[in-house]
């Protein structure tokens, strides 16, 4: 193993990640040499406070409060700090002293991701930061390498563990929404604040870094479109069951066109139904997995685990590897720049279909003012059936299917549904991903 | 688009893949020089018979029956030919003339993989192959990129579209296996020779690709165990569903130990019980997908098409896009070299569990002899069931699901019950994978 050069990695922040990180480097040292061409060196790992570390099983020298010592002087710096102070401005002091930076810190990524794309390319180094969409699955790269030569035209994905457990226990074992809750938060699934969870927060960060990376195009976290899912009902879990879906939290970016012709991106995050026969139908748990279409390549899906100290750690050392053979073989990073700056596009110009659920007046004439406010707004109806469960004397329930239409002209009819005095209550209303 | 330099390419083949490559480059042309860097010219596309070609969409003046002029002054030389000759010399004029190469071809990469390698090693020069295995799937680069800092330790692939459609239909749709089969041949998934895909043959030279890249060691062909779909029945996919599970014809390259402590590679090819609910259970129709256990990342899973024109197209062009990134950026291409070289183990080394399904005396005591016979073989039972269907007067039909052991021992304790008076058939024998 004589004659490697020497790389100098800095790690900043020893959580989970930081510590798997920390010993893969150390224990798979030889293996990774003779993969790079150089040896890696963990020159420190930089942490709020020394002491709390103590009993963490690595070198206790290694540890430093010292960030900004440890970053100058660095060719690789890794950060999983998380947060985005003081994880930007180290990771730009690194960027401009000429390192190579690693991170898994989506919330930073999703806000500044193009800022400190830029700063990278601009010194030729590289940023890479595959673990922050999917943890260990291999999918920025695939998106921007692999797929290169193609032109991706959708992405779904299953990008929070969390919400996926809980619709995934609701739908397969009939846990009440609050059953299904409470049962992943003893697991340690949810975040701190569940809200950013299942209001679709996180799902909206990796959205934006999905589309960046599919569409070259800078998309603002606040123009990513948002629901959540703590208004699914058991009910629409086994509606949709029986109508042969699963409802899925989906991160969604899209090439679309709008009604005037314009062409560019949806980025959006709801909860919609998927056929049962969807590959992304059989992601249990709290797996998490990325489907892509593509002009060329058809349909894809990769799939894993979407968290975790270990998993993520896998997917830090894949990029902290790429890095290390850049240095050793010369050359710019793989630009990471938004070149195609495509228009972001409201959520009113996605076109989609919609499953609505409704409780309607048990009367001669009901259906046909129902399909009149169907036609009123374009939308024709792919399916029409009177619903499984009868609510109360005087009232049918009903589940409209639509074929595609525009969500705007979609969202007005619910709208209109919803003020006619045949409907008595709009029980569901759910968009229908994946070309059902 | 001014100040680019330019990449000339020579295209060896005009088939399906290779219409379509040429396509790609020629339609995407301004988008593919801004993420390159640099302009792809298609120098040529060497064909056995231009006039052949009049009716190819394609600027007749491109083709040519001299290949190896083509080659001769290429930065790039993509080799869509198939089969081994001329294929394989071309390749080394090109890698010896400092040209990267890109091929799909997986024969010649099967057979020759590791001479090709080293021969790019020698030179500098990039080889890929992206499009050799699964096609439009993006798999041997997250092999050898995104886990390079992590120990794959298993690798599941349903990589032959074909089977993998007949054993859906009978699963699926209760076809007779001579049924699905014409089904499929049909539709065009099975090759001339429909013996490679039946029995196993192209699953696998796949094999050899995935443990090579897997585990940086050379697999021949002919060291890879391999059993068809030819004899599976819809007696035995039916009882599989009966029992929780699918039929899926799997490549598996396996970081095993041996009895004596040796660890090594085992690669081999047979259909297998998958559990219901494992990722490859929802593999339909003719789509691929390898699944991928390692230390760090866990599980991941890798789906799409697994053949087709545009698909495997889309995969030549990543690769394209990579080795002309290389060229623009300088630097040796990224080595494939096999230096690794673990022993490939027999299967008779690899852990597995059986399920078997046996016609057996219906007297007292045959329960008892049948648990002997495992007892001897070092092998216990998880389960013990009476089969679904009773064939004849006078005889049971027993199911036995084991606990995982030596594939040694499990196939002499198969042996051994064949050899029972006790036993009057034995009607099925699967292995199950997945971590049933």
């Amino acid at each position: 193993m004589n004659g490697y050069r020497d790389l100098r990695v800095a790690l900043l922040g020893c959580g989970s990640v930081g510590a798997q990180t920390a010993r893969l480097i150390l224990e798979h040292g030889e293996e990774l040499a003779s993969r790079i061409g150089a040896r890696l060196t963990l020159a420190g790992i930089a942490v709020r406070d020394v002491t709390a570390k103590r009993d963490v099983d690595l070198p206790q020298e290694l540890f430093t409060t010292d960030a900004e010592r440890l970053v100058q002087g660095a060719d690789i710096v890794i950060e999983l700090m998380g947060g985005i102070e003081p994880a930007r401005t180290l990771i730009m002091q690194a960027l401009q002293g000429g390192a190579d930076v690693v991170t898994a810190n989506k919330a930073l990524i999703a806000a500044y991701g193009s800022e400190l794309s830029d700063a990278a390319e601009q010194v030729g180094a590289q940023l890479s930061y595959e673990a922050a969409v999917a943890a260990a699955i291999p999918i920025l790269r695939p998106l921007r390498e692999s797929l290169a030569g193609d032109h991706i035209t959708r992405v779904l994905g299953i990008v929070n563990g969390s919400t996926n457990y809980i619709l995934d226990r609701m739908d397969r074992f009939g846990d009440s929404a609050e059953d299904a809750m409470r049962v992943a938060s003893e697991l340690g699934y949810l975040e701190a604040d569940p809200t950013l969870d299942v209001e679709g927060y996180d799902a909206a960060q990796k959205a934006t870094i999905l589309a960046s990376i599919a569409f070259h195009t800078e998309v603002p976290v606040a123009a990513v479109y948002r629901e959540g899912i703590s208004g699914i009902t058991l009910t629409q879990i086994e509606a949709a069951k029986h109508a042969g879906f699963v409802i899925k939290l989906l991160a969604i970016a899209e090439r679309i066109t709008a009604a005037d012709g314009v062409a560019g991106v949806s980025a959006r995050v709801y909860p919609a139904l998927i056929r049962r026969d969807h590959p992304l139908a059989a992601v249990y748990g709290g797996k998490n997995a990325v489907f892509v279409e593509a002009e060329a390549a058809g349909e894809l899906m990769f799939y894993g685990a979407g968290a975790g100290g270990a998993e993520t750690a896998s997917a830090v050392l894949g990029d902290l590897v790429s890095a290390a053979r850049r240095h050793v073989v010369g050359g710019p990073g793989i630009p990471g720049s938004l070149h195609a700056e495509l228009p972001i596009l409201p959520v009113g110009e996605v076109n989609t279909a919609y499953q609505v659920m409704l409780d309607v007046r048990d009367q001669p004439g009901v259906l046909a003012g129902i399909a009149g406010i169907l036609a009123e707004h374009g939308v024709s109806a792919a399916s029409v059936e009177q619903s499984v469960a009868q609510d109360q004397a005087g009232s049918a329930a009903l589940v409209i299917g639509t074929h595609v239409a525009r969500e705007a002209d979609l969202a007005a009819m619910v709208a209109a549904l919803r003020a006619s005095d045949m409907v008595l209550d709009v029980t569901s209303v759910l968009r229908l991903e994946g070309n059902a």
